[in-house]
């Protein structure tokens, strides 16, 4: 991580057929990576290929969100996925998301897990194991964004995958460095101006204070936003315009392809 | 067409989760190339990577069975889908079976529609051209399988896809050279022996007798058999044997990428 | 049809997990049917469960708002479903919300098809039927609502379930009665103004101007209003107010069950 | 229980759409009670209707074979579904198949989990507490069939709701009177005799050989046998048969309406 310069991720793609969910175009104008969804816990081809499409234009690096099948429980709900599943299923929702951004003239840069697998391969063996032998048969060049200390990362690392680890800009942080629960007082940050200020003293010096007053040390590749909300959106905002203004450079942790269009666009 | 060689293609991968259907293993020791089912009608990951891997250890060519998003209706229902989902849709189950073969040191060779998808696009102009862009903006070096006569494969051509075209081993053919509706009488042929000589005659030379007598002049770069039923199965070890013994050689019409390992595999 | 007397109904329950669509609070306080959908098109069963107690508490008559099993076209795409399915698909829509309603000390008076199947069944004898015959063998007194002239009210009324007909607010009319397509220039009313008027002279006149200015005589048991926008919900409420205010009675055509508490509520 | 009575039960309608499991007609001739998928783990509507039919004609109870929302893992992976969702999940199952019971002139007696949803309520007092709202709230009459010592059961107990416990033909239990774990050597058992013979010894004098040579006691009311391969199908038909002969009326312990038609049928 360059101290002075770092990456803005947010989940987009989020529909499904008549549903939206989220501002994709206006948060594309905000982040540096987008989260796509790949159509197991959210994201129809159609409203996948639109963020995808977007996201090239923006110049904006575009992450597969695998998650797990699940579209009634948006992939929240911890599914004990066999290994021969798990594998292909996360190979499967990168393929697609691959052939929908080649189709836009762009491509994959990295694998972001989404809301019960990202949580559930933070400490478990196995399903770490099976997200890092997926993205290793599909290409292991891809980079696998996810928590520091975590069990997938440590795995990818160990399987010759890049990773990159992520701060969350709303959330409270223990003095391990691990998210204070969501049912914990405090967990989730609403004030927009402290919250700015905190991940502009991340991004430039490293440092965060935790839920106790104590200091972290943590040099996040990438600060994960939301969009899903008027008042999220606003608060993604503000966060890349603290940035700014504190003269840190916004840019994407993994290459963003050129917006070169398909020969058919 | 090579008069003295021609392609045996099936429907495979056909099962999804815990149910199955047909043998695919028997099924990849008769045939030359495997439509494989995507997701959308038929096909859960796994099942979909265990088919591709026989595929590719039995040097049979893989095609994309890319159908309409109807697991109830196992994809033989219409359904008008728009443009903009046809054409994501298409390039969804392309490409994430072409992550699948990717991840079993294979490719994706070329692509059959199925079902509903496959009838409509004979005479349905819209949808042929979605399907035709589809495939164009994934990879328009993919043949694309089909009807002699066929919209989608005349709209292939004009947008420079290669084409293939195929024969049913066990279809009654119009004088016109369309297939005899389902309905009438005489439709499905079911004498192993019947169809054997037929595809023979036709393999050898590119004549088929019409269910009026008359002689149809074709050549099918393809035969398709069916193995979802032990009766099938046996249907198609016949014809394959038939041709063989007629001197027929029996390779895939589309490039079958050597079975060559992934590094994970 | 009391010419002083009419109702009000729309579609509700459409979101799906994590996704929301209008706001059902908000319209169960201006209508006084609920078309509540049952799964297949939209609608989970904690949403549904959620509306149909609502329903319950503000008095409004709850009806089954059964699609085609389609979430990714929110069942406004047609599909040709056979007859044993589609009798049955009906048959467990309505079951479902039968005992979501039962579990909330309520009921479901009438079934309103939704979307490619509501506009299917007004001229498709065939799928007519099967709805039809879904309705009489779960429960031949529930109201059937649609569209007057359909094949599906008058083979309801051949098979002696009762109907009820309704008009569109915001539709313009061609001369026959009919809906102008949507593809047509002036197909959709904007105006909330116009549409009030025009709803007060059709609830007290049984008179509404078609697109050519002529006049049609329309003697609805109901009106269809929409949620799905703030926009949509200012006019259901504009039109509701227009009606009491011209002395329509605003009431359910079916009978809306008491609001009585299941045991455990 | 009445000693020289019992129950013989099985999962019946576990199709979907193009796909079948087990032979329902063979397995109606044998079992007394059917365990029919309700459409979240497997059973399409059309499926479900079919195997109703079947049921009634047979004389043969029915129960509702409730699950999570698994279609790609049948219901057996685990899935920590809130509250909120499982109880109306189950509600919305149960009603399903109460319509199309009740489109065939019968009705559904009582409720059966499946999958990990029946192994997660023998011990997760929340999921067990939600399922029993669920039966509760839609009608507390239904009998709920499960594991003896099971929290489900204890909790509908509480709740006034009637049980019934089973024991499973196959299975070798531990002297604690639970099941061997299916990854144990000698947890399935596959000699039909043998399986014949500890079934009358169960149904007629109520002990159980435990896996280390001890002998249970074990009163159930039902004995759960599979039909989902013909071995499976021969095991039944042989625990049936060795019952007869030994004098054990084969009867539902739940009540099976009787085959009345329902008036279109």
């Amino acid at each position: 991580m360059n101290a002075r310069s770092i990456d803005l991720n947010s989940d987009l793609g989020e529909g499904f057929g008549r549903w939206t969910l989220g501002d994709d175009q206006e948060m594309l104008g905000i982040v540096t990576s987008a989260n796509v969804a790949c159509g197991f816990h959210a994201g129809d081809p159609r409203a996948i290929r639109s963020t995808v499409r977007g996201a090239a234009d923006a110049g904006v690096a575009i992450g597969a969100h695998v998650g797990y099948r699940d579209l009634a429980g948006f992939g929240r709900r911890n599914i004990d996925v066999a290994s021969d599943d798990l594998v292909a299923d996360v190979i499967y929702q990168i393929g697609a998301l691959q052939a929908l951004a080649a189709a836009e003239g762009t491509s994959v840069s990295y694998v972001k897990p989404h809301g019960a697998l990202y949580n559930t391969i933070v400490h478990d063996e196995r399903q770490a194991a099976d997200v890092v032998e997926a993205v290793r048969l599909v290409d292991p060049s891809l980079v696998l964004l996810g928590m520091p200390g975590s069990a997938v990362l440590r795995l990818a690392t160990e399987a010759g995958i890049p990773t990159a680890i992520e701060a969350f800009a709303d959330r409270a942080y223990t003095p391990q460095g691990t998210l204070v629960s969501r049912r914990e007082p405090g967990a989730v940050l609403h004030d927009v101006d402290e919250v700015a200020k905190r991940m502009v003293r991340l991004a430039t010096e490293g440092l965060l204070e935790a839920i106790d007053g104590s200091t972290l040390e943590l040099r996040p590749d990438s600060i994960c936003v939301h969009g899903d909300s008027p008042g999220a959106t606003d608060m993604a905002r503000q966060v890349r315009l603290a940035l700014t203004e504190a003269g840190v450079d916004l840019r994407p942790f993994a290459p963003a392809p050129a917006a070169v269009r398909a020969p058919g666009s």
